[in-house]
C-alpha cells in the first residue's frame, strides 16, 4: 500500500533549493527519488537534462485511442531563509496535528503527491488502466522557469497530450476546492532617467535644473488617474470584462473585505471604480512601482542632486492582453511624458502572457473546446461537490505562472489546476505547511477524476 | 618652512565623515591632526566636547586692543558615496598636475589650510603679530551644524571677536576672486509614506490597494508647479528681491549659460520664469528631491509592493524666509497632500536660515557696520585686485552655511567669506579636488589681509 505521507516526508528531506548552487546535492536527490517513485509505479522515466536543473518525464500507457494527460509539477523549493524563523527544521518533515511542517510540503512537493498517490492507487486496482498518463515535473519554477520554455519546444512529440492536470494553487479554505481558471501575466522593466552628468551639490546648483529624482516622480504620478486607473492610453483596450459567472463565483467565495483589510494592514484600499478589492486583483491589470532608487540612501541627509534616478515596475496583464502590445504602449507613454532636461533609458526584463481557460457550459465557453478538458472540468466539479461537500469555485487569480501561457503557446494545452494549498500554508516562507485532510480529500478527488478519464476510453 | 600642500594631504588622509558612525575612527584622526597643528603654531588649542563631534579652538594673542578675528572652518567631510565613480582612492590624496585630489580638498581642508598657512607665515616672520586669532573647526558642519550651535551658545565668552573670517564658499574661476556675501538657509527632512503592514507579492494583491510608492510619487509631484516655481501657497511670500548692484554683480562675472550647461551636461535649463539659471540658484528657493528608498534595488526584478517608501527632501531657503514658517508650510501641504491609505511620517532632520552681509559702500549696506568688518572687506577688495588682476565680485551663493546665520544671531558677527573652490572642485562628488594655484593665491591673500587687519592695532 502507497503510504503519501511518508513518501512525502522521504521527498521533502531533500533540499532542493534551485536558485542555490549549493543545494545541488538536494536538488539531485529530488530527481532520483522521483525517478525511483515513477519507476516502481510502472512508468518509464528520462531525467531530461536542460541548462541548469533537468526535467523529469515519466510516462504510461502507449495506446493512442486512450486519453492522455499531463501531469505537471515542480521538484524545486524556495530558499528555507530566514532559518532562525522555522519552529522545525524546514528539510526534517514532520506532522504535528493536522498539518505536516516542511520547505515544499506545499509548494509544490504535497501537491504532486496527491496526485502520484492517486495514479498509484488506480494503477494497484487496474494495472491496466486505460488512461495515458505522463507526469512532466521541473526543477526552476521558483527561479522563472526559463529552461522549461526550451524543454518544451525541443519535447512537443513527448507531450501531445489532452490537457495539463495540476495543483500548483491554492484554495480558499479545507472545506472549498478552487480550481484555477486564469492568471494574470506580466511586463518587467525598468526606467532611469539621467539629468547632470555627475551628482551635483543641491546648494550651489538646486534650482537651475531638473532634478532626475522630480523628472521621475513627474513622469511615475502621470501613469496613474485619481481613480486608480492606469492612465496610459488604450492600456484597458484588449481588458477582457468578467463574465457575470465569474463575478458570482468569486462573490460565492464569501470572501471578506474587513478582513482581507486587515490581514494586508491597510486602513483604506484603492482600487478602480466598479470593481471590489478581490475583482481588481483578478480581472484588472496593473501597473505598479516594484523599487526605487536614486540620490542617497544612507543614515541622515546628503545634500545633492543625483545624476540618476531610476524605478523598477511591473504591469499585471489580464486577458487578452498581449505583452508585446502592452509594452510598446507603456513604453510610448513613458518616452513622451519624459520631462524635458532628463534622458530616459527603458530596460526589458521579463515578459509572461495571461492565461485563462473557460470551464464547459459557461456563457464564454468555446465552442470547440476538446472534449478531455471538459470531461476533466466535469468530472472534477462532481467529485469535488461529493468529496468537498460544497460546489468547487473557478476563480482566477492576480499572480502570474509563466508556464501556463508557454504550455497553451507551445502544446496548445489547456490545464484543469485544482488547488490544495492554503492561505495559511507559508508558501515561500518559513514553517511551511501542508494540510493532510485536504490532502486526503485532494487524492480522493484526484483518483476519481483520473478515473473517470480513464473510463471515457473506447472499451 | 610650513608645507601647505603637505599637511594638506596628512590632513585629507583622515575619513573625517561626520554623518555615519563607522567613520569614528577618522573624525578622531583629523581632531587630534588639527591639535598638533595649531598647537605646533603656538596656539593654545581646546578640543570642545559636544553631543557629537568635538569642536577645536585654537588661540592666540591676548592684547584686548588687537583686533581679533574668528576664524572658521571644519574637519568633516561629505561621506565619498559613490565609491566606484572616484578615479583614486578618496582618502588617499594625490596631486596630478594643478589639483590635489581626495575628499574634503575643496570642502573644506584645504581652504582651511590657506588660512593657517598665511597665518603661519605672518607668525614665522613677526612672533609678535599684532592681531587676536581665534580658529574654531567645526565637526558637523556637513550635516547641518547643531551641535556647533549648541557650542556657540556656550562659549560666547571665548568668541567675542569683531569679525569671521573664513573660506567655506567658491570662486568662479583661478583668476577671479569671489567674496561671498549670501548663503540660502535649508531645511532638510524626510518622508516616510507606510501602506499594507508588510511587503506584498504584486501578483496576489496588486491592484487592491495603493502602493506607497505610487502615494510617493503622487505626494512628491505635488511640489512642483509646470514653471519650475515650488507649487506650496505662500513659499515665496517672504523672498527678498535682489537689489540692481547684485544683479549687475553677477552680470560682470560673465557667467555663460551655454558652458554652465555643458559643465552640468544637461540639454536644457529649468526654473522659475524671470530669473537667469545663475540668478535662480542665489535669489531663489528650492524644493530638492535628494533620495529616494523603497522596495527592491537590487539586479533584476522583484515583484513586490513594499511597505515603505521614503524620500529625502531639502528646501535651499533665501532672505528673509525663516526655516520654521517653510517648515510649517511644507509639512502642513504633504500631510494635506497625502493619499489616502498610506500613513505619512516627517522626520525633521536639520534647518539653516538665510544669510545676507552687505559689504561696505552699497546701496543698502547698514549704517552701523562695525569698522573691522568694513576694513577687512577693503582690505580684500584691494589685495584681491593685486594678486588675482582683477576686481573681486560680491555674490549670493546658493548652497547653504548655518552657522553664519548662527554666528550672527547668536555672537552679533558677520563674516568675510573669501572664496577658494572652483566650479569644478566636485565638492560632495566623486573625485572632489582642490586647486593648488589658487591655494598659493589664496594664502598670499589672506596673509596680506590678516597683516592688515594687524596694522590697525594701536602701536
Amino acid at each position: 500500500m502507497f503510504d503519501p505521507i511518508e513518501k512525502l516526508k522521504e521527498y521533502v528531506r531533500h533540499p532542493s533549493v534551485s536558485a542555490d548552487s549549493k543545494f545541488k546535492d538536494g536538488m539531485i536527490g529530488a530527481q532520483e527519488f522521483l525517478r525511483g517513485l515513477f519507476t516502481n509505479l510502472g512508468f518509464v522515466v528520462d531525467v531530461v537534462p536542460t541548462a541548469l536543473h533537468p526535467v523529469i518525464v515519466a510516462k504510461r500507457g502507449v495506446d493512442p485511442s486512450w486519453p492522455h494527460v499531463i501531469i505537471y509539477g515542480h521538484y524545486d523549493v524556495q530558499p528555507p531563509d530566514p532559518l532562525k524563523s522555522w519552529q522545525t527544521p524546514p528539510f526534517e518533515p514532520i506532522v504535528l496535528g493536522n498539518l505536516i511542517f516542511g520547505r515544499g510540503t506545499a509548494d509544490n512537493k504535497g501537491p504532486l503527491m496527491v496526485h502520484i498517490t492517486a495514479v498509484a492507487r488506480l494503477l494497484e486496482k487496474d494495472p491496466q488502466l486505460q488512461l495515458r498518463i505522463t507526469f512532466v515535473v521541473e526543477g526552476e519554477e521558483e527561479i522563472g522557469s526559463k529552461n522549461f520554455k526550451y524543454f518544451l519546444k525541443e519535447n512537443k512529440h513527448r507531450l501531445a497530450g489532452d490537457l495539463i492536470y495540476m495543483s500548483d494553487n491554492g484554495i480558499l479554505a479545507p472545506d472549498q476546492m478552487v480550481v484555477t481558471v486564469g492568471l494574470r501575466g506580466m511586463i518587467a522593466f525598468e526606467i532611469e532617467l539621467t539629468g547632470p552628468k555627475s551628482d551635483l551639490h543641491s546648494g550651489i546648483h538646486g534650482g537651475a535644473l531638473m532634478n532626475p529624482l522630480q523628472a521621475l516622480v513627474e513622469l511615475s504620478a502621470s501613469l496613474h488617474a485619481s481613480d486608480g486607473r492606469v492612465n496610459i492610453p488604450g492600456f484597458y483596450d484588449k481588458v477582457m470584462e468578467p463574465e457575470p459567472w465569474e463575478r458570482d463565483q468569486l462573490k460565492d467565495a464569501g470572501l471578506d473585505e474587513k478582513k482581507y483589510g486587515e490581514f494586508l494592514g491597510i486602513k483604506a484600499f484603492h482600487m478602480p471604480p466598479g470593481y471590489t478589492p478581490f475583482e481588481a486583483v483578478r480581472f484588472l491589470p496593473t501597473l505598479e512601482f516594484n523599487g526605487f532608487s536614486g540620490g542617497y540612501q544612507g543614515e541622515g541627509a546628503k545634500t545633492v542632486i543625483p545624476s540618476q534616478a531610476s524605478a523598477k515596475i511591473t504591469c499585471r496583464l489580464v486577458p487578452i492582453q498581449e505583452p508585446d502590445n502592452v509594452k510598446e504602449m507603456v513604453f510610448a507613454v513613458l518616452r513622451e511624458r519624459c520631462p524635458k532636461g532628463v534622458t530616459l533609458k527603458i530596460t526589458e526584463q521579463h515578459y509572461t502572457a495571461p492565461y485563462v481557460v473557460i470551464p464547459p457550459g459557461r456563457s464564454n465557453t468555446p465552442k470547440n473546446q476538446p472534449l478531455a478538458l471538459a470531461n476533466c472540468f466535469r468530472a472534477l466539479e462532481k467529485e469535488a461537490a461529493e468529496i468537498w461537500g460544497k460546489p468547487l469555485l473557478y476563480l482566477r487569480e492576480g499572480g502570474s505562472v509563466g508556464l501556463l501561457s508557454d504550455l497553451k503557446e507551445l502544446l496548445g494545452l489547456d490545464a484543469v489546476m485544482m488547488g490544495l494549498f492554503l492561505p495559511d500554508s507559508n508558501l515561500h516562507a518559513p514553517n511551511e505547511n501542508f494540510d493532510l485532510d485536504v490532502m486526503r480529500k485532494g487524492i480522493e478527488t484526484s483518483e476519481r477524476v483520473l478515473a473517470s478519464l480513464a473510463a471515457t476510453s473506447p472499451k
